[in-house]
């Protein structure tokens, strides 16, 4: 049997999008903190991995945003986390039942970033997935980040630490009930279409 | 009780980042032709909406990624498939059983569109969902666009009609087996970071 796993694997993946001709310099200079953030990080011409500490990763996640957001241009940023499994194809879990993440020993501070956000999170071969689904979105309208329900995904609004915080609220109850949680996340500030009205 | 679903509630969400100061001009040019498909037709800040018949959903999103990836910049086109329920809180499916959707009537044509991308399905519900995803792995393999397993992802590259016809394949098995299915997709083209081996 392989060692339990303690507060469960938990990762994610995440690209940012900062829609400008010159991109590549806003997002180095974006992701410049990661390496020294004590993650494993693994780049591709895709995606960037995030592995380790739950609190590390969303301030990781925070931070390199709020960085692209304060430019000022148009910048988006899908994030997928995983909660259980690792791999692709392997589920390396120890067994099949939950680890509890235990509650954030950081907070994420705000820092004046308003953002527009689409979010769906998976609790994976949960027969009772729905509830655990419907709780997710009972708590987005606690946080008062939830701006409506859409086709597939509930649309958030707000400071960017407060969507964070409450995705990730979220997140982690799912993970105390289910072992395989998956969430994706797509996170936008300064948008042409949001103007006065939320990212 | 609720009438059935004829192959199931079927529906996309996507959005598309052309990484350049015009963005807007690209991205209007390239989802023109949606007001004539047919298809229902949903768009906020965040993403549009796609939902009716598959051929034709798969139809826009390649054409739609097309048109924005011929104009030479790189750009990037997170997509969500989701088959069985409709809502976001409430799941209006019938029943729990499956609805296949029966095979695709149109082929998608290849347009010399190279991609690199990143995909994860999500039977939900199904205790027995790493088969499924173990099954969609292996078709990706024997279509010949599966590049590498990663984290929480498939990496997958090639035409984009290739990429996008094995994804629809994979999402449309899992459909056979399972009532609720979604998958999450991201395709990029044209990018700094893939020149010469991909997108």
């Amino acid at each position: 049997m392989a060692a339990p796993v303690p507060g469960g694997f938990f990762g994610a993946r995440f690209s940012l999008y900062p829609l400008t001709d010159g991109f590549v310099p806003v997002i180095l200079r974006a992701i410049e903190g990661l390496a020294s953030s004590g993650l494993e990080v693994q780049t591709d011409d895709v995606s960037t991995f995030l592995g380790g500490d739950r609190d590390a990763v969303f301030g990781a996640l925070a931070e390199s945003f709020t960085a692209a957001a304060r430019t000022g241009v148009h910048v988006v940023m899908p994030v997928l986390l995983s909660h259980g499994c690792p791999g692709e194809e392997v589920c390396e879990m120890p067994d099949d039942q939950p680890h509890p993440p235990g509650a954030a020993k950081r907070k994420l501070a705000r820092a004046g970033v308003r953002v527009s956000a689409q979010w769906s999170l998976y609790p994976l071969g949960d027969p009772a997935y729905m509830t655990r689904i419907e709780e997710a979105i009972a708590r987005g309208k606690s946080d008062r980040v939830h701006v409506a329900g859409r086709h597939f995904v509930s649309h958030l609004a707000g400071d960017l630490a407060d969507v964070l915080t409450s995705v990730r609220g979220s997140f982690d109850a799912a993970c105390e009930r289910v072992g395989h949680v998956t969430a994706h996340l797509v996170i936008s500030a300064n948008s042409p279409s949001t103007a006065g009205h939320g990212g």
